[in-house]
């Protein structure tokens, strides 16, 4: 029997999973992120964390097949990341570097993008070969995979999707510096302020009024509920959505779309809404596009790391 | 010594190349493509000149790598194309098809697809991994590869990016029959397009005005030789076409980014004119994507084909 690791770096903490190589998610469990002193203490503290765990589960070293992981970052294929802004991480080399200090083959790659390896393997896109995944969060997160393979990007910003530009003059800058960017728009914070427009653009009444601060989850509530302005604010945002997913669809064409994040937590609505207006947008041939919701949460990132380590340094899976 | 077959089906030509599988060009050639009763004499034709070159060229079957063959319409992954409008096929499995008839194994996809591929072996994108080829002429056509690989897309639409929507609300509908596609803006047409309005909102005098027709070519000499309007006609353009491909880099990240197709032929201007613009709308882990003009011309399509035959069952390419 052989092993693997799946490990999500986050600016907080750190996730980790023990799988075994077939896809078993023995234990997970989580360490504080240090990142003082410009993070450095970050691998060698998973690489105390790997050994806790191979001598907790009786593992030796040579039947662990090797250690994924997924960073807050852009990474190219051979998994160097370039400047970890929420770690403190200047440029990197993940294998080398965690590779010598656990003393196990590692490959690494963006945060987003192994999770939606993750989401394709063993999520709400499993069973498919291509998908694209969308996470609807404070921004919007993105990650694609063809033909059972994460989309790197040649500077590892492979499904940067939040990014797309999506308006020519809004007058709020994204946190990315530039204009009209779909996470402005797209995201739980974009329909926010998509709300906060349309209350101030109309007179119409509505309970949202009556909240000091109108979030996500109040507009799908109360859309639900029947007032009349959140579902305008739903539809609006619903055709966005439909619209930015086209775009992306015209691109690459895959399977299935699978939307993640807080924002998927709407759940059908959120599904029901956007292909209500996607085929006014898609390029005919991909009318037949697949939505769904993400599945595994938090863990898609563990996942999807496992996932990575698997494909570069197992050997028996046949969707490689 | 192997050999291959590269063929790019046209609604009024065939063109078929004899390659080395080396990549050397023996032969090209062109036979008409015969559209009535459906298009049913096309692979036939095909195959008949196939033996006529081996033929021709003294060469046996057994010394034949296969065939590939690019073609108008939307195919999958295993080479079954789903109506070629322009060539009255329906659904058709091109490797069983043609490989009957031809006695050769056959590797088939689109035609815009195979040019990407094309280029990216031995035109303007040689040398790299990853790209994007933007074919501007009378629409947008357009081919992702990545990783040395062509996109094919779940529903043979990969690389689609010419009907990325990119407005909401124009009033006139794109060859597709939706709104707004990145084709009505980007392409030949669509710069003719967007000099026919500007000439009706303003009242600035320019060479442009005398003429019958504001062809692409006419705005970019115009433009070259100082008339004010053109070349405010040009910097709307650029800036149009840096959103569009910015938005495309935002998904797959390529290494770079080729120009084809008709308006290509403006060169220098043209390059410099995105480039300009695109690092105000693209990711800034982006900001280093190159541009560069396709070099193969009306060859993409035999190029790549052959490729596509090359990866498909030669056995010696390094980059496969």
């Amino acid at each position: 029997m052989r092993y693997g690791f799946g490990i999500d770096v986050g600016g907080t903490t750190v996730k980790l999973g023990l799988f075994t190589e077939s896809g078993e998610l023995l234990e997970k469990w989580e360490i504080p992120t240090n990142t003082t002193d410009s993070g450095s203490a970050i691998l060698p503290d998973i690489a105390t964390a790997i050994t806790g765990a191979l001598s907790r589960h009786g593992i030796d070293r040579e039947s662990v097949l090797g250690v994924g992981l997924g960073v807050p970052g852009p990474v190219d294929s051979r998994g160097v990341v370039d400047h970890c802004v929420n770690l403190g991480w200047p440029v990197v080399d993940l294998p080398e570097s965690l590779g010598k200090l656990a003393g196990l083959p590692v490959a690494a790659a963006n945060d987003a993008n192994v999770a939606a390896l993750g989401e394709c393997w063993k999520g709400g896109g499993q069973g498919h070969r291509s998908m694209v995944l969308a996470t609807l969060g404070t921004g919007i997160g993105g990650g694609i995979v063809i033909d059972g393979k994460m989309v790197y990007g040649a500077h590892g910003a492979g499904g940067e999707i939040g990014h797309i530009p999506m308006e020519w003059d809004d007058p709020e800058t994204c946190g990315c510096g530039k204009r009209g960017c779909a996470e402005q728009y797209g995201s739980a914070t974009g329909i926010s302020r998509m709300a906060k427009k349309a209350m101030e653009e109309s007179d119409k009444p509505s309970v949202l009024r009556q909240l000091p601060q109108v979030t996500a989850r109040d507009i799908f509530a109360m859309g639900a509920i029947g007032d009349e302005l959140a579902q305008e604010i739903l539809e609006r945002y619903y055709r966005f959505l439909a619209r930015f997913l086209a775009a992306v669809c015209c691109v690459v064409d895959p399977e299935i779309v699978v939307l993640g994040g807080g924002v998927s937590k709407a759940g059908a609505p959120l599904l029901a809404g956007i292909q209500k207006y996607f085929n006014r947008y898609v390029f005919h041939a991909c009318n037949t596009v697949e939505f769904a919701l993400a599945r595994l949460g938090n863990d898609a990132g563990i996942y999807g790391s496992f996932k990575l380590a698997l494909d570069s340094f197992g050997g028996t899976d046949e969707r490689k």
